[in-house]
């Protein structure tokens, strides 16, 4: 099983209070950069953040990474517009960082890394990928594709409230500013990123076309972008079977909302739960209290743990917390500070 | 533990008779995009050649991947001036193709992609690495930094018959060139690679000086290409414990050479032999015959391999193998072609 990672920046992200990292978006812009460097090395290595939010919470990536130590997968992590550097290796697809949804075009180039990204997929050797993402501000391009597509689905938030109506009202304005409506892009999921989404949709989107081409299960590991994703695929007219794989954070926010989209798309659902319930290591306290929920393929990863392998990842989990600077006992109080503060913090939105 | 593989090129593998894969130089340039993809993802993906000999030899990528296969490692792909893309995850540094050793200045770039290569070495939390390389016309260069730093020590060949004297020639001619003789450069190695080096020498040596500082063990793994790193690092004045881990087609090559360079530079040397003697497959027979011998990291991969597990690594060699379109039984007679071919071939040299 290989894990492909899409990783990338939208300006979107800046939007005031659309993110859980809003308290210091200079330092978001360095998450996915963080994030690959967890999945590839254990730790962030070069990345001038650790991307652990004000409370103690740490990035999905921390979750994503346990699992792989615990139970091992392949890894890539595919460059679709980074805006910092990462010491993460990562394959080039030449995407530059997206706009905000509120300009007229936030992907000008999202054919081409469409292009490029469904290349790569296809010639992937795997018959099984596991594709994730990581863009802070991508649950808000992610509605914003779905409303462009004209399909009414709800997202989810990095955020214990979801500042949704705020992220609808942004979508409306990237619309608007496009000279769209929603559903204007029905079948048309390129001019849809285009418009109001992001780089780290055209690759994933682009890598799991190519795959499917090829005849290989895709699994789309996340929540309601991955279920952007599904919808982009569709609207793409590829109706190949597709899978999303999510965590029990994400499924207990959207209730029915989310078993209806996927039902509605021709998706299976997996919810897998980390079991993070009941114990009192802080950084799983804030999962349970509805921080982050998901990200960087964290919901797909835990797929594939082994019925009995949960307290490995759990055990695993700790000992990356632990590298992230997490006290387990310590809920903390202060916002996010750059790496060299000690303890390091950081944060990470989406 | 970690693998990493510098991958780059240098225009010295175009100089006639020096590379196993003078037939089809313009080929060979394609040679490290493909043997980085083959230890990623177990066959060549986007790479547009097969790097497999005319008579059957495979590069030592497949044997690096077969025990990747077998015992499990990580990887790192350093893009250290390749000249071709990979479709493999690569960290950049930003280093250009090599120059011809016989031009005044063959790696202008030195200090820069050194500097860099240390802050990855130095920021990477393994305790453990092993640093491969793969770069065409890499035993030159070889000898052109070896001669450069006054350190009398010969070189190996990937093929049978090792043109050894033509390579001191080109090297004598590219001291000239820069104005030097032999020995001029002791105690100045990144003024011996930017005369008569190349960059994944400058990159090699660069993370392995990055990671001594940082108190990890490194392992370089090759024949008399890392037997030169090992004196750059020692000429920088590193004084490090270092381990040179080879295959034992190098150390029949090299003879007493190798231990009494490693005995020199205070090396610690490890030789570990396959097991392919008396197998039938094309591919071991080659490398029993003195074809390719090491490169890729090849020897100290094998190194990794516990008591008891070489005849699972020769499993997995034989199915990489047939990843690459090498009929086990089948000698080949026809020189490379592209991989468009049936069956795909191509060449690796060095």
């Amino acid at each position: 099983m290989r894990v492909v990672l899409a990783a990338g920046a939208t300006e979107t992200a800046l939007i005031d209070g659309i993110s859980a990292a809003g308290a210091a978006p200079e330092l978001m812009a360095h998450t996915p950069a963080a994030d690959a460097e967890i999945l590839a090395y254990g730790e962030p290595t070069d990345a001038s953040v650790v991307p652990v939010s004000p409370t103690g919470c740490p990035t999905p990536a921390a979750v994503t990474r346990a699992v792989r130590e615990a139970v091992g997968f392949d890894l890539t992590v595919v460059d679709a517009g980074l805006a910092k550097p990462t010491a993460a290796p990562t394959v080039d697809l030449e995407a530059d960082p997206g706009a905000d949804v509120r300009e007229p075009v936030t992907v000008p180039e999202a054919e081409r890394i469409f292009e490029r990204a469904r290349e790569y997929g296809r010639d992937l050797p795997e018959d099984e990928l596991l594709l994730g993402e990581t863009i802070p501000g991508g649950t808000t391009t992610a509605l914003g594709a779905l409303t462009a597509l004209g399909e009414s689905v709800g997202v989810s938030s990095s955020l214990p409230e979801n500042p949704l109506e705020r992220k609808r009202r942004v979508v409306e304005r990237g619309l608007a500013e496009s000279g769209l409506e929603a559903g204007d892009c029905e079948d048309a999921p390129l001019r849809a990123i285009r418009a109001v989404g992001d780089p780290v949709q055209a690759a994933v989107t682009g890598i799991a076309a190519g795959a499917l081409e090829d005849g290989a299960r895709v699994i789309l590991a996340g929540g309601t972008q991955m279920v952007a994703v599904a919808a982009l695929l569709r609207h793409a007219g590829i109706d190949s079977p597709l899978e999303v794989a999510t965590t029990s954070f994400v499924a207990d926010e959207q209730d029915e909302a989310l078993p209806e989209a996927c039902a509605r798309l021709d998706c299976e659902l997996t919810v897998t739960d980390p079991g993070f319930d009941g114990h009192d290591h802080v950084a799983m306290a804030r999962y349970c209290a509805g921080e982050a929920k998901e990200g960087v393929a964290m919901g797909g990863a835990l797929s594939l743990v082994p019925d009995g392998g949960m307290g490995a990842v759990r055990d695993r989990f700790e000992d990356v917390c632990r590298r992230l600077g997490i006290d387990e006992r310590d809920e903390r109080a202060d916002g996010p500070t750059d790496r060299a503060a000690d303890p390091p913090e950081g944060s990470r939105g989406s």
